[in-house]
């Protein structure tokens, strides 16, 4: 695959004021999973390494431990070239306001060069981030959420941005509609589809198999051949699978023959 | 906005034979906040209601309580018109598999018809689901992560999907474009953004001021007040905003002329 236009090293998660370990334990395993590994704790309001911290990491201890501790969110965010806060929608004062989905398209722009550092800064459990924090955000970014429930476990909010921050980072290295050459269904098959011809020759064989049976008149098609072939067809069947198909008609054809 | 072409109660979320109660109270709460009611519990291997469920559900609480308990996979998809399987990349035998986008996007097709009902199916912490209850499912979903630290918590997986299924839902409510013609930065804003006529009307005044200060000398413009201009447009300023610039000039203005 090409080479994305950035890379996940570019990305600091930055948590404001945390209290609960298990929810520190928690990012960790999310940031992980989707390949980040820059972690900031500004002020945190709970002892990091605990059991439970540790636990709900999951083995994504490295990044528990490696987190760098700051005072301020300043201190945290000194380097960056772009930092967004996760904030809920309404704010006496409406700041340039993002979805996590724009944000993701925004990164390889915003990373292009190599220099380039986007911090994502997350609050507190209870309260979230301050209007003076939020005042320090180039952007704020607003996960879409129910209305009626929209707080967000800490962790599953730093989960709903990693991963679109992931996916963006994958698409940037990947050519329009890579793999649809290959892959009936976009990610990786055993083996290839089936060619046109593989296909016209199975539904020949069908037809014949069909009629052999006395299941098929062509002179009263009854559009059965069409619902068959629209059924194949959309299922896009591979090389081996039309072999196993034409295997069974062959083995149809003898049983019928041998009859 | 026009109405969503599906509901997010055509939607079930099916746990499967899972251990940890707390990891079923933060489904629930990623559930609700994504705007999602209909869980099934099948063969759970932990009670259901446990102190630590109802803290990580934080108040969805009626999702815990009202998940219906099923003995088996069948019963809890039996009228499902699509059933998708969580799943890892790699199995013994391919299975039509898609992204957590691929899969939000096919929404309002497979759920046009109202009776439609889409389950998504969630493995054990610890080992997934099995190849008989993958066989099960019309397509697997794979969360691209890490491929050195896949395995995501079942809740962070659950909001994942279930984020991408929300964002589907909204974006089928929304035209295109929506909101860009009235708001800055497309998502709600107190003020109307400045017309093109108060932006000239600002930078006219602009100039006036900084030829009046002596910091701008239009014989010899070195660029600057191109380079305010990019500034302020690069910004989209509101019309309260234009305002409070302009009162500043005017008071500037003021001062001058007092002197």
């Amino acid at each position: 695959m090409p080479r994305p236009a950035f890379s996940l090293d570019q990305l600091r998660i930055v948590l404001i004021g945390t209290s609960h370990p298990g929810n520190i334990g928690a990012v960790c395993r999310a940031m992980k999973n989707m390949g980040l590994g820059d972690l900031a704790l500004v002020a945190p309001r709970c002892e990091i390494q605990t059991s439970d911290s540790i636990a709900r990491a999951s083995g994504a201890d490295a990044l528990l431990i490696g987190a760098r501790r700051h005072e301020t969110l300043e201190a945290a965010v000194a380097d960056a070239t772009l930092v967004v806060g996760a904030s809920a929608r309404s704010r006496t004062l409406p700041w340039p306001m993002i979805t996590p989905r724009a944000l993701g398209e925004s990164l390889p722009a915003e990373l292009a060069d190599p220099q380039g550092r986007v911090a994502l800064v997350f609050g507190r459990e209870d309260s979230g981030l301050t209007n003076a924090e939020l005042q320090h955000c180039h952007r704020h970014v607003h996960i879409p959420t129910n209305p009626d429930f929209s707080s967000l476990n800490l962790a599953a909010a730093v989960q709903v941005v990693a991963y679109e921050c992931r996916q963006a980072w994958l698409d940037s290295g990947e050519p329009a509609g890579a793999g649809s050459e290959t892959a009936p269904f976009g990610i990786d098959w055993d083996h290839p589809p089936a060619s046109h011809d593989d296909l016209e020759r199975y539904f020949a064989h069908l037809e014949r198999v069909l009629i052999a049976t006395g299941f098929h008149d062509p002179q009263r098609p009854r559009q059965l051949m069409a619902r068959l072939r629209r059924l194949y067809l959309r299922a896009r069947p591979d090389t081996q699978e039309i072999s196993i198909l034409r295997g069974i008609l062959s083995a149809v054809e003898k049983r019928i023959d041998g009859r």
